[in-house]
């Protein structure tokens, strides 16, 4: 066994698949959102970000860097330890009491992410829970399908969406059987929504506890910002609603919220949360001002939402393939890996815009898209720039314009495959 | 099945077990560390922190907190995006390349915690490697063997530090077979030092791979603050080093250095990497900068090491059971869970001294310990103070005096047990 060339052959099946993937090297400017510097090739350039999960620009908000900077100055940049050995912090704390309202729920625990709340909550519940049955709907994050995974739990994949399939899986398993239904409220890279009553329905009927990821909603939709489930009055028929620090609320950090009992038995039980440093208390208070705004003002919820149909809008009218979407998240079918890198390479070399290709394994093949996601400060303008470079890139490359579907795959083919190559040696 | 009783029950049962923790809340102070605001009872008391992982203060230094507030202000709160879409940033790029060059390897990758960089780095190279065994110190901490688990690769525990039985397993798989030697530099509950040159002897004998945590050596140990790798000349012959950014460093996140090779091959198969949004550009600004002083000032080090070695000795003296330890940090056995929780509960109460009890299954039942750190700014009063405090509280509860041992124990003693109540309904 030679180590370093077995890991050199792992990169090279990459790179030969066209899998490889370079990170950007950005630079954001407060007071100029959407725009950002770009360090390529010993230069750097100022550049238009359109594919940030910043959703709603609070990253750059006054007010939240403003919380930053005085709790950073005055209890420090860290937290110095876990929860439990002297890292909670008091903007933690209080931090959680504002997840908690927002979602009308008794208690919420926050986690240094979002993908390591999803991952060590349902693996947790699942995990306590005797003999339970997990339903997890098959465009589920990779967050969630590692909870799920490592849960050790039977699981059945539900067809997207789909209430039927669902019902004849919870049938089949039983009213008194342990059972959690996991699902996405708002799924990100198609930008379509759960049929959230239907299942609150279901699970009420069959006895389910149920578990939401709002990552992709909260900020964003509901009078408060307390997503999907808010907006359609549904946060108290749902068990475990989770949620993220890191996209509408510009800073960093997962959470659950739901029962004093189910969130103090995570809190309990989970070694992810248990024997990890605490979030700083500068990203806690950051957090906490960003959500106490949204809560009340519904400005930036309100411009997005205009400045996203105005994109879908302009560039659907220009002949481009929008897929379809009931979101802020606009995509834009390519279909083919080669050709959305080299989309993307030409947007950001020619263009000076910035939209990471979405390939396989993210989407399933034949898929491959931009994923476009208009924010408050993306002006009118901005749109029309944007049009414009997709054009030339469109036409350049070759690119097949028309109306996009929204095919639907298995979650199976979006698990990251371990590659092994061929040659052990 | 009652899924608010059964998370009740299972609550109810730590109780019942004196295993539920109240984290305290606290507010630390820049300028004035070890000291805190405690909130409790709807009192807030000023007191001293003798449990913080921020081990040299680093959190408060005035060029850290700069680092932070001035990355928030120019650049924004969070980073906006997973590393692959839109999140990678410029001061993370930076940090990178300033830890690989700490541990003087070609690359280094960053993740938002120690415990995710273990977990996603240990079973991704397991997972990539064909047929690969895991040799595994058995008292490693939790996210390794977390990440040994979900490798889903063969493992075999070797006994703490036991060279002559790790050779034993080594020899047993023979050279041929890829194997990947995972441990601790410094054990964090014991304060012992694993025999580091032994081991990569073994590794270079036997043809396997090595991989050290350095969390709680990092900054601390070494002349640039290398770790123990680097005091002792050793850091070339670890392939991969693994430290944190939220001990010694002050601020949040956790790393693994290594060949190029190695560390492209974690960030482009790790899903707890790829899937999750990036450190904030303030948080890593401030990282970077806590890095580079501790490289070329020893000033915090020498400090610690004084104080650490005073806090022993005045402890020591006055006949306080002072467990073994070869580092920074410094044991006090209790050998009750019980008189633990009481003895730390009277040194906050009563004395305004934070110290949180080490119950199981953080430590082996029957070595409940207080667990202290000094740091660079306990000064030589504090010291007394502590000591007077420890023999209050010792002759208070009729805890033993006397020159504590250190027994060993078995990992699987050490993992979170999953409880199930007994009734399942």
């Amino acid at each position: 066994m030679n180590y370093r060339r077995f890991f050199e052959e792992a990169i090279d099946q990459l790179h030969a698949e066209r899998r490889y993937r370079v990170f950007a090297d950005l630079e954001r400017i407060v007071g100029k959102f959407p725009k950002a510097l770009w360090r390529a090739n010993g230069r750097m350039q100022e550049i238009t970000v359109w594919c940030s999960n910043d959703y709603l620009g609070m990253g750059q908000h006054p007010d939240v860097v403003a919380a930053m900077q005085t709790a950073a100055g005055g209890i420090g940049t860290g937290a110095g330890g876990t929860r439990n050995i002297s890292g909670n912090n008091h903007p933690l704390v209080e931090l959680e009491a504002e997840l908690a309202d927002l979602h009308g729920k008794e208690a919420g625990l926050v986690f240094t992410s979002g993908f390591v709340s999803n991952e060590a909550s349902i693996s947790t519940i699942a995990r306590l829970l005797p003999n339970c049955l997990i339903l997890s709907d098959e465009l589920n994050h990779a967050s969630m399908i590692e909870g799920v995974r490592r849960s050790g739990a039977e699981k059945k994949i539900f067809r997207h969406n789909d209430v039927a399939h669902l019902e004849s899986l919870l049938q089949t398993a039983g009213r008194e059987r342990a059972k959690l239904i996991v699902f996405e409220s708002v799924y990100s890279m198609d930008g379509d929504i759960a049929p959230i009553e239907a299942i609150a329905d279901l699970a009420e009927k069959y006895n389910a506890m149920t578990y939401i990821d709002e990552v992709h909603a909260v900020g964003m939709y509901g009078p408060r910002g307390g997503g999907i489930t808010e907006r359609e009055g549904l946060a108290h028929r749902i068990d475990v609603i989770e949620g993220t620090l890191a996209k509408a609320f510009g800073t960093l950090g997962g959470y659950i919220t739901g029962t004093s009992a189910v969130i103090d038995a995570v809190r309990s039980y989970a070694p992810g949360f248990i024997f990890t440093t605490a979030l700083p208390p500068a990203i806690a208070a950051a957090a906490a001002t960003s959500i106490r705004h949204l809560k009340t003002s519904r400005a930036e919820r309100d411009a997005q939402q205009r400045q996203a149909a105005r994109t879908k809008q302009v560039l659907a009218e220009a002949g481009l393939p929008v897929m379809e979407s009931a979101t802020h998240i606009v995509p834009v079918l390519v279909g083919d890996p080669e050709l959305c890198k080299m989309a993307t390479d030409r947007l950001l070399g020619v263009h000076g815009i910035y939209i990471q290709p979405i390939n396989y394994p993210t989407v399933p093949r034949g898929t491959e898209r931009l994923r476009i996601t208009p924010t408050p400060f993306h002006s009118d303008a901005l749109i029309d720039t944007l049009k414009d470079a997709l054009i030339e890139t469109w036409d350049a490359l070759g690119i097949p314009y028309g109306k996009a579907g929204q095919p639907a795959v298995a979650a199976s083919e979006r698990i990251i495959p371990l590659l092994v190559p061929k040659s052990g040696g």
